[in-house]
């Protein structure tokens, strides 16, 4: 809970200033309360969790209701749903901001130099940072819009515009469940813009604003060869090794120059102009500023794109998990009865991921042996998703961001995928403004997850801008 | 403990019959005994095991000394060995029962319909089995000639010629200490011939003396890319695949016709006379009598081999475990740091270990971009061994087998690998019978492992009958 002040003065007209004094103030407390929400392993992906996903949805609630918003738990056939809204400054434009109180898998543990869910304060090269799972993905971002809500209710008693909050609990496991809930609550939720705080800056310092995000396809193959794991003495060589047969067919589905094998795949996929391509590359610069952070040199994907630009704007395949046979210390000389393997593909502009999941079974069903079976496992599926870069809204966020960062705000593309971009567009029909403060060292996915101190401090300091430009910016 | 009765008839000039009616009369303490074998679990690679292989050395040397020979544990680098002696024969041949006491690991412990390290009589289609890890590799193999022992000391008071045994226990995860054991003791185990019990019938009914096998090369490569697990939106396409890197090395260890693709792999290998490969097509069937029990239709290695023909005496290179990235539950978009592959090749006469494996780790460094790197760890190494095929002693052995079984006892290859065979003509200059009872439906190394009763009765009769023949047969 936290005190509010209620005051008279007329609903936007006060400087962000005000404000802005108290994000600076309050920042142990909002550390305190990012710390909460850090320990409770809301991992989606898993059943053993899917209390903790429920246990962080009310936290949150409490969290936005102790702010003054009316918020709620929606249940959902899932992880539920928080919904808030504070709608008092009613002749002023609507926001509605985005977030996922869900995270990641943490292992493999052993990689973590602390336990993943008791987040700390660590000293970095770079400054001060927030360690935990989900400290950058995404519920340190997540809390800088709901901290800035508060230093803006906390400095003005209202806020300078009506604003609307959902936070689902679906997002890093692919759940089928936001969609139909955005359906159902589209008259609920209509507003403005939306603004999602789930993307990264350029580089250290330079704030972005995320134009373009590619799509995802995810997929997961079994194969079966015999009907038992079999002794690969006796019958190595005769008997159909399922690990080979998909070596073969990962090892197929990418060309000699770097690019996805499937037919169709780069059907409607365009490359932006010159001058955009240029422009990421003066302020993402080389593939070492990509690559050498992770120990890496050389890009990996289609020649005659930069690292930057196979992510931001190429489509691809990747394999995100493999299993078969004996894994264990020391060697077992088995040949299995089964190979497992989880695919995905990022997808672009122009590309469909209905077309794309098909071709990838038919790639793989042509490449099966007549005496093997093989099994499809669906894990999600969206269509890229990009913005209109020429809205008085996005121009207003961008002057709020530099005018934070003393750096001029870019427009940029992400590599990440974030469905509900299109999902917001097609039920409620409503534009996004993809505004994030991680770095591209967070580690997000990974052992020993961060997010830098700055990105959480000033990135509550960035909303309160942002929200005071978009009260008087027009739709 | 068993009950010894001792007698004055002259060595060996009793019938086998007295035994025989021993080995019948006896049988269930015999299975008894199996039994308390079976449920030492004593996997010999999992280091965690190590005092379980210690008891199960103890248990072996209290038995033989408890049928009257002297039995001791002998100490290695690594697990113990178990020797004995009964040389009360002077004027007969000497031979040197070989087996071992370690087993494979259980995994995956879900397909097991009971508990591996219990044992159990289940009915099954072709009659009663005993059920348990090591059942038929090699415990209820190494039972069937120590309860032999027992039979014919019990019924003649000593036996027909004399007997040493050792019993290893790094056969399963290819222990590096027999062979200076073998050579530290080679006048203490010296002798006419060894008798190996660690091999196969033929179908169900016919007998069979092994006298080629396959040797082996294991080999695990671990391939790492970036120096931690990435987010495959944020880098996928950019950063290396690490799974897919090992995807393209692995799909490239075999042509397009099924043989193994390393320069010079098949340097010196021959093929079989066709009279022996006739022979072999009409005791061992089509493709489907070894394929169609485990489900299998189609013999899946070199073209214009059979099955049989491809796992007795053509090499193969076996992917025997594979692991990267996320494996569990749901999806995750990791692209990881790390892959793992354990690799085997099969060698038959005429291949070096040493150039496979050094040709191996070639292809693969080939195959590494500049900014991977790759490990390599050895895991065991043998060359392929032959026996005569013509000796007094082999044709002795037939004749028993061929008396207890009532079917033309058989002279096969194996595509297994059992190094002892050429430690044993390297170190003590001794060649090998290799006669065991198990079938090709024991599911070794495999969930559900089981030898089937009458393998362990009539492989024990079967050994009564042999000793009788070798004890009057030349070397």
């Amino acid at each position: 809970m936290s005190d509010i002040h209620p005051s008279s003065g007329p609903t936007g007209s006060l400087p962000a200033g005000t404000a802005l004094a108290r994000v600076d103030a309050g920042l142990d407390q909002s550390l305190e309360r990012l710390f909460a929400l850090l320990r409770i392993p809301s991992i989606s992906t898993q059943p053993a969790h899917a209390a903790d996903c429920r246990r962080t949805a009310e936290w949150l609630r409490d969290e936005l209701a102790g702010i003054g918003l009316d918020a709620s738990v929606r249940e959902t056939p899932g992880h539920p749903i928080v919904v808030a809204h504070d709608l008092g400054a009613a002749d002023r434009p609507h926001v509605l901001f985005y977030g996922h109180y869900d995270v990641q898998p943490v292992d493999p543990l052993a990689l973590w130099d602390r336990p993943p869910f008791e987040p700390a304060i660590v000293d970095g090269p770079e400054g001060p940072r927030i360690v935990a799972r989900g400290a950058s993905d995404d519920k340190g971002q997540v809390m800088t819009f709901i901290e800035a809500l508060r230093a803006l209710r906390e400095a003005d008693g209202r806020l300078p515009l009506r604003v609307s909050v959902l936070i689902e609990g679906e997002e890093e496991c692919g759940g089928p469940n936001l969609r139909p809930f955005l359906e159902a609550n589209a008259a609920e939720l209509g507003c403005d813009v939306a603004l999602i705080c789930d993307t990264s800056m350029v580089g250290r310092d330079t704030p972005a604003i995320t134009a373009s995000l590619r799509g995802l396809v995810g997929e997961e193959i079994v194969i079966q060869a015999a009907d038992r794991d079999l002794h690969s003495g006796m019958f190595g060589n005769a008997a159909r090794n399922p690990i080979a047969v998909l070596a073969d067919i990962l090892s197929s589905l990418r060309t000699a120059d770097g690019g996805v094998s499937l037919p169709g795949f780069y059907d409607g996929v365009t490359v932006p102009p010159d001058g955009v391509r240029a422009r990421w590359r003066e302020i993402a610069g080389g593939d070492e500023a990509l690559l050498g952070p992770v120990g890496l040199a050389e890009a990996a994907g289609e020649r005659g794109f930069s690292a930057v630009e196979q992510t931001w704007c190429r489509p691809s395949c990747e394999i995100n998990g493999i299993s078969g046979g004996y894994e264990g210390d020391g060697f077992k000389t088995v040949l299995p009865a089964k190979a497992m393997a989880k695919v995905s593909f990022r997808l672009v502009a122009g590309q469909d991921p209905v077309r794309v999941r098909a071709s990838f079974r038919e790639h793989v069903r042509a490449r099966i042996p007549a005496d093997c079976r093989v099994e499809f496992h669906e894990h999600g599926g969206s269509a890229a998703s990009a913005v209109p870069t020429d809205s008085p809204m996005l121009h207003a966020a961008l002057g709020a961001l530099t005018a934070e960062w003393g750096v001029d705000a870019a427009v940029i593309g992400s590599g990440g995928s974030i469905p509900v971009v299109r999902e917001l567009q097609e039920t409620i029909g409503v534009d996004s403004l993809l505004v994030g403060f991680a770095r591209d060292d967070d580690r997000i996915h990974s052992p020993n997850e961060k997010y830098d101190l700055d990105s959480f401090h000033r990135g509550t300091r960035s909303w309160v801008r942002i929200l005071h430009a978009l009260a008087t910016a027009g739709a």
